[in-house]
This record gives structure tokens, sequence and C-alpha cells, in this order.
């Protein structure tokens, strides 16, 4: 199995999955500042989704770079994630249609996490199919707190969202902001080990 | 003919397709648990057929790889199993629009069928361009047996509808289980041929 | 301007114009074998269309292979070609959704002829583009030829469709079959340039 | 960070974006002469966009040709770009939807505007990355007056709406002429640097 075909057909659903949800945004059909207002949470919850797939673009791709090679599970932990993740948009959709209703917000949440979950999964694949000698094994188990700190967050805005939505949108937003921060560390390793 | 050319062009194809399914699950305009309840015959329907195109890269892959050169007869022969495979999306919303009713469930596997047939097709092409010496030829003509494991299947799922839709979408089931066991054997052959 | 990427960028656009067409097309919400009927015109009109964009992808492939560099012609051609082209799905679900009727399918023969030119003006800014002493650019006028029959079907179609769209519709399958047939020569020439 | 998987990702993500854009044109139920030029204004507005969005990615070609490595500003900058260009289908959309009408004018001025500070912003980071002594530095800087123009013409185009959209319309079309004039002095330099 090939490790280069597998990125190029991730990031060929990846590059689907952010773009496709531009199309599930309806256009009105008559012209006003008034109706351009309505529209703008839902671009605002497209923006959010934008981010988050661009985020895991650019994990997944740092994470398969780190793999020695594309073993059965590895593929499957890969086609799971992107199952996971090409419901987002769906999901994106549901919570603009309903005005950012607590069920929708919370159905959010649950995708987040399983889809965070899922990204754990492949992590743990690629380790468990690296060498013991390899330096990214430690880095990647360490590269995993990031990911059980998202976990934890997107668990938290479940509970927050029958309080209030805004709390919830509020801890999503602040899940891209840690993710945003670049992780240097296995930067560095790959590089030495390069 | 470039078989790299090739390659890109159905991994393209087969992205879109596994990604472009989900545009077409309707996305309800109120938000509560029963709504979000009625939505997952829907979403199991995608995930069904997520799995079997999956599956299909993954095979399309090992067998394109098989090949030496790219022939008139395997383009062609490609681009057909590309345009059933194109009709999944369709035949699959059609299955949960319909809440699963028999004649939907009977076309979903005829196409199933179709595809498998297809792609036999594309192995057959693949064998014949193949030199007679190439150890790969024997492996594709055993290989083959999974392909028509699966066609036995479809072929039983399509009188099983009419008794009880349940079988068939067991049998779906079944032929994907069936096919993600690796099959060692043809990866063994490759590897020692490269 | 590199080659590889326009075939990259022509390659994505052809994948996502063969694939996107199978969204036009509606999903009944009822199943029955009289409904699944009602349907088959449609999908025959999906086939014939995606037949046209896999022999274009197959001779855009041969075609840019025998430019020596993407000069700006050559780029602002394929562009204008691709244009053309993503315009068929449009057509194609209108001629279908009118039930064939003749101004859907005059539009769809104009639509063929203008793509026809397109792939002509393409042709031509590559061989304006090869050197004098390039074998290949004798066998691209020849080629031409081929070209130059397409045009005349689809412009004889167009009054065809006043008498009886049926007639068109044959043209239209008589360009395609005449395009499946492969280019031997031009196949030839490149391998001894290689 | 590897420079040809942004390219590849971005390639996908503009092709998708060109391409679905032709999904949003509502294909009428009936077919006549009449109905067809109905039909042409909002083929004009994707052609439009469509020539837009190519010129983005020629000109995207030739800076990340440019850029030496993938810093993580450039990085961001790019899906910055990427975002706000999935946005211009959707007002492409609401602008033949609306028969031109001022306020979606407005809001394709605003945005095409956003696009090219987002493009000068993409800019400006690949030059920050590059060593001091690289030619491209100083020719990148002056590539720059191009953008600025356009930055100019949508600009100007936003009140030219309040008086005739057919004037924003033409101040469009002169920023595309202006695009589509090849800046030979950097693809120059970047030939004389390989």
């Amino acid at each position: 199995m090939n490790k280069a075909r597998l990125e190029t057909f991730s990031d060929g659903v990846l590059a689907i999955i952010i773009t496709i949800m531009v199309l599930s945004i309806n256009v009105p059909d008559k012209a006003s500042w008034t109706i351009l207002l309505k529209v703008l949470p839902t671009i605002f919850g497209y923006a959010l989704s934008f981010v988050f797939i661009g985020i895991y673009w650019n994990n997944h791709h740092h994470l398969l770079h780190a793999a020695e090679k594309v073993t059965a599970s590895i593929m499957w932990a890969n086609h799971n994630l992107l199952f996971w993740l090409s419901l987002v948009p769906l999901s994106t959709t549901w919570m603009s249609k309903t005005d950012f209703q607590d069920v929708a917000i919370i159905t959010y949440a649950i995708l987040l996490l399983i889809c965070g979950i899922s990204y754990t999964l492949l992590t743990r694949a690629i380790i468990n199919s690296l060498h013991d000698k390899n330096p990214l094994k430690s880095v990647l188990q360490k590269y995993n707190f990031k990911g059980v700190f998202s976990i934890v967050c997107y668990s938290l805005s479940i509970p927050a969202a029958f309080w209030h939505s805004y709390i919830s949108l509020g801890l999503f937003t602040l899940v891209a902001i840690v993710w945003l921060i670049p992780s240097r560390e296995i930067e560095k390793k790959v590089e030495e080990k390069e």
C-alpha cells in the first residue's frame, strides 16, 4: 500500500468536504442588506467548520508524514476519520438552519468528539506501526495530549449547550485556537530524522 | 497512456463519489432528537455506500498496481466501472428516501452487481494485458473468487428483498466484511516482484 | 508555467464535471418499477455526457502530452475548453428534464459544437508552440480531421433536431463511436519520440 | 511542511470552486428559446467568476512557485485566501438570482476586494519568508502593484453600483483584462533563477 496515494485520496476528500459545505448555504432570492445580515450566522458556521477541516488537513499531513508504511489498520483508521469528517458539512448546515439550537449544537459537538477520537485512533495505529527505535514514536505519544484537550472541550460543550449555546461555540473556538499553535516539537524531530 | 494519470483521475472521481453522497442527505429545518433519529437510517445508508466505495478504492489501487501498461481496453473497462460506481450515490439516496423499500433495495443490489461485474471485467482486461510469465497473472485469477462471492451475494439479495429487506442489507454487510479481510496473497506476490 | 500542474488542474476539473452531473438527477420520493423506468432516459442522458467527457479526458491527455511547454495561449485555450465542458452537466440536465425536446437537444448540440471548436483551438495553440522539426506537428494537424468530423456531425444534428430528435441523438452517438476508435498514429509517433 | 502538498490541496479546492458554481445554476423545467435567453445572464455571471477563479489559479501558481519554503503564516494566509474564494460561487449565484441588483453587486465587489487583500497578504507572507538575496523578492514587491490596481477598481465599483450596476460590472471586466496580461517580468526572473 502506497503512502502517497493514501495522502492524495485523503487530500481529495478533505478538499471536497471543505468546499462543498458552501453548496448547502441557501442563496436568498431577494437582495437587501437585511437579508445579507440574516445569512451572516450561516457564514460564521461555515467559517468555523472550514477552520476545523483546515486544521485536520494540516495535522493529518504531519501525522501521515511520520508513518513508515501504510498498514491495513492505518488505512481503515484513515477511512473512518474521513467518514466522520464528511458528516461535518451536514451538521454545520443543521446548526445554521436551526439558528444554533441546543440539539443541533450538541450534535455538532458529538460529531467533533467522534472526529477527535477517530484522529486519536489513527495516531495510535501509526504509533503501533512504528519501530521502537523511531524517535517520532515518543513525540507522537506526547502529541496526543492536544487531542485529549480537544476531546475534553468537546465533552464540556455538550452539557454547556443546555445552559447557553454561546458557551459551546466559545469552547469550539478555544479548541481551534489551541490547534492553530504549531507543534514545533514534532516538526523539529521530523527534520532531524530527514 | 500513462498509468499514473489514470490512477489520479480514478482517485479524483472516487473521492468525489464518496463525498458528494453526503450532499443528497436532506438537512431538516427543525432541531430535535426525534428528527435526528429519523435521519439515522439515511446516515446508515450513506455509511454502507461509503464502505463499498472505500473497498473499491482499495482494491482498484491493488489492481492497477499489478498492471504493466494501460491498454485501450483497460482504460474503457476502468471508465465503465467508474460510471456504475458514480450511480451509487443516487441509488443510496433512493433507498433512504423511500425507507428501504424492496424496489429501491433491489435496484441497489442490481447496481452493486453491475459494479462487481465491471470490476471483474477490469480485472480480466488487466490479466489479458500481462505477460504469461508475470507471477501476478495467476494471483489475479485466484483473486477473482472474492469477486465471484460478491456477485453471488448480490444476486441472492435480489430475491431476498421480496421476502425481507433486512436479509438483503445483511448480505450487503457480509460482502463488505469479506472484502475488508486483506488479500495477503496478492500483496506478498507484489512485494516479491518489486 | 508547469505542464504537470495544468494537467492536474484539468484532470481535477474534468473529474468533478463527470461526477457532479449525477447530482442533478432528481431522486424520486417513492419507489416502484414504473418510477425507475421514468428515470432511465435521464440515466441515458447522463451516460451519453459521461462518455463525451471521458473522451475529452483521453484526448486532452494525448494532446497535452504532445506539448513541449505551456504558453499563455495554451493555458487560456485550455481554460476556455474547460469552461464550455463545465456547462455540459447543465445542458444534459435540461435535455432530460424536458424529455429531450428539440430546443434542449439543439442547445446540447451547439454546446458540443463549441466544445469541439474549443478543442480545435487548443490543438492549434499547441501546434503553434511546437518546433517545426517536431514530428508530432504534422501528426497533430492530421489528428484534427477527427475534430472536423465531429464539428460536421454536431452541425448536422442542429437542423436534424427539427425533423426528429432521435436523429440528433444518433449523430451524437456516431461522434462518440468515432472518437472511441484509438488514434494509433499519434500514439506510435509519441512512442517513437520517447 | 511540503510545498507540493499545499499546491495540490489548493489546486483541488480551486478546481472544485470553479466547477461547483455550475451546480447553483437552476435548470428550467421547460424548453424554449425565451427560457434559454433568461438563463444567459446567469451564464454570464458564472463566466465572470470562472475567469476570476482561473486568474487566481494562475497567479497563485506563480506565487507559490516563488516561495522557498512553507511557513505557518504562508499556510494560514493561503487557507484564508481559499476561504474567501470559496464564497465566490455563493455571491455569484446571489447576483444572478436577484437580476444583478445593487446590493448583490456591492456584496460581490466587497468579496472580490477581500479576496484581493487576502492575495496581497499571501504575497507579503511569501516575501517575508524569502532570503534578502533572492532576486524574486523585489519582483514580488513590484508585482503587488497589479493587486493594488484591482483593489482600487473593486473599491470604486462599490459606490458605482449605486449609480448604475453596469459600471461595476465594467470595472470587474477591466480588472479581469489587466490580470490576463501576463507578468513577463516575474516569469523571466523565475527562469533566470532556475
